[in-house]
């Protein structure tokens, strides 16, 4: 059985970290992989005038899955359009509605709270809701312009993001938080509120909080072990995990995976981390997040073996203080700990 | 001369602590307030239907200052009708579009970040976009149904909250760091973003950043040092707050003012944290928060000189250990000390 992965490593340190990443998956799952790669980027950007070719979504169908390094450089294309040339246009079309991001500390790294032991799992809306790019301005450069921008949510939509949640709650610490802000929010979120408490009385096994947004950020920071599943919105759940990956002790642990949980297009795994510029060419990116993310793409592929192989080498690596302080270690060093722990 | 403050305290902790906040800004400046008390709340909703009575906001008009202490009890009275009856119309009816939030760790407090000097200034747009009650839902309780929340940001008020946060920034440290969520949303955040830099020529002593939300709360923790002023929209501010509020120990120690600055109607000042509830009735409300904006009052009211007694009393207060572990000390024994404190 071989799987046909679409590697998109994009900009920036999304190069030698899909580069590692991918060595790594190699190694855990001989011949499992047949890996082409696209060269899509703001480089690419520059020459065509687009992120990818007008056919490649549908170049993209055709594969198991895709892994991306990382898009966009400020620099070169606006985020607005390099983003939505790219990352944001393939998890709405493959129907990625289930970002999965998991927070906890690897052993060795020692993560800027006071507090240790917390494993959060993050499931974050994917495909609408404030993301959904709608909106307008008028009187453009007049002193009475104005700027709206509506966010939408579907019963569909909000009902599969909480029903994937309790599913994993239910295989975890049966804890789920549902993370709104209906307080201020009332036709939008109030909507998602009830929606949870309408799947929560199918799930009467996992135990539910209904968290607003400012509130859990604080909680995850005061006392993060407190948390098990937290499901949110597009805007939340991007907030929550870049903040999640703080607590973890940084973006360079952070890892996701963009799920299609019906199988009916291909999933999506990336680092959570962007193309940082400023160290693009330091050779210093940390690879964890991105082999975090190859490991989550075997796993969703059926080889969890492989993953679990993956995971237990690089909290080998930095169980040894490889790879856990910032800048520290070479990618080259951090990569080659984890291949050598794999043996 | 005396200044006519309207005291709203509202449900649960919110009692208490307007009352240590009253007594303690009393003592400071004698005679300087003549207090009246309101007691608009979720009580008053269940007898009168009401927030506040229909012409609440005309009586508040005539004051020089709204004092609140917290408002809300969800198993009464739904958020979504308790703050929008009460706190978020006086925040937009008097223009208080300047919500101001400082976040620094008072001696003796420990705080949940190994990091420990930071100061930070929030400053957060009080009166319109993703808090503009715009929106609506079709197809109600069906499996068609659509749920729309827009957010509404004039240039008008982005640009008078940005020059109220360079004003601050020159005052302070001189930097100011701009949050959007720009490469997501792509017509309320650009706008942002084009307006900042607009204000930014005005200000060429002022060093400006732009951060995307999710950056700016992972930052926060890792980083908090870096930051000076922040300047966010109302739902990101609000974001922003809470964590900031955790990372200066808890919402016990988070003060607010929400100015109006060209003072053509009362600001009101409040604690950041709720009412509380589930503590409302143990006496260990914690009553800093209420009593440095209380201080945040009287520096507003002109009364500098009380409003830098009392923080150094409750600076004093703190680094004997009074006040600092969350529920360890009774709401009279830290309002006792402070009080001593001032003498
Ligand atoms: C780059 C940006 C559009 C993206 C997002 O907001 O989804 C990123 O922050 C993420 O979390 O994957
Ligand atoms: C209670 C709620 C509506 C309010 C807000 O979101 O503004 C509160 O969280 C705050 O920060 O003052």
């Amino acid at each position: 059985m071989t799987y046909r992965i679409a590697l998109i490593p994009g900009d920036g340190i999304g190069l030698p970290v899909t580069e590692a990443a991918m060595e790594v998956a190699q190694k855990a799952a001989p011949s499992l992989l047949e890996c082409i790669t696209f060269p899509w980027s703001c480089e690419y950007y520059l020459e065509t005038g687009r992120m990818m070719p007008e056919d490649g979504i549908e170049t993209l169908r055709s594969f198991d899955a895709i892994f991306l390094g990382a898009v966009g450089w400020p620099a070169k294309v606006p985020d607005a359009v390099s983003l939505h040339g790219l990352l944001l246009p393939i998890r709405k079309a493959f129907v990625q509605y289930a970002n999965i991001r998991p927070h906890r500390l690897l052993p060795g790294v020692e993560g800027p709270l006071r507090k240790q032991g917390f494993d959060i799992l993050c499931i974050r809306e994917n495909t609408e809701g404030e993301y959904s790019g709608a909106g307008g301005r008028v009187h453009v450069g007049t002193a009475d312009e104005v700027a709206v921008e509506t966010s939408v949510f579907t019963r569909v939509g909000v009902e599969r993001i909480l029903r994937f949640g309790f599913e994993q709650a239910r295989k975890r610490r049966g804890k789920l938080a549902s993370v709104t802000k209906s307080n201020a929010q009332k036709y939008s979120m109030v909507f998602w509120d009830e929606i949870t408490d309408l799947i929560a009385a199918e799930y009467p096994d996992v135990e539910v909080s209904h968290y607003h947004v400012d509130a859990i950020c604080a909680r995850m920071v005061m006392a993060p072990e407190t948390l098990d599943v937290v499901v949110a919105s597009n805007l939340f759940g991007d907030i929550l995990t870049d903040l999640g990956a703080a607590i973890q002790g940084g973006l360079g642990f952070a890892a996701s995976a963009n799920i299609n949980p019906a199988r009916s297009a291909p999933s999506m795994f990336e680092p959570v981390h962007g193309s940082a510029p400023d160290i693009a060419h330091l050779g210093v990116a940390n690879p964890i997040a991105a082999i975090w993310s190859a490991a989550m793409m075997l796993d969703h592929l059926g080889a969890a073996d492989a993953a679990a192989r993956i995971m237990a080498a690089v909290e080998a690596t930095t169980a040894q203080g490889i790879g856990t302080v910032p800048g520290q270690d070479r990618t080259a060093t951090i990569t080659q700990a984890v291949l050598a722990a794999l043996d």
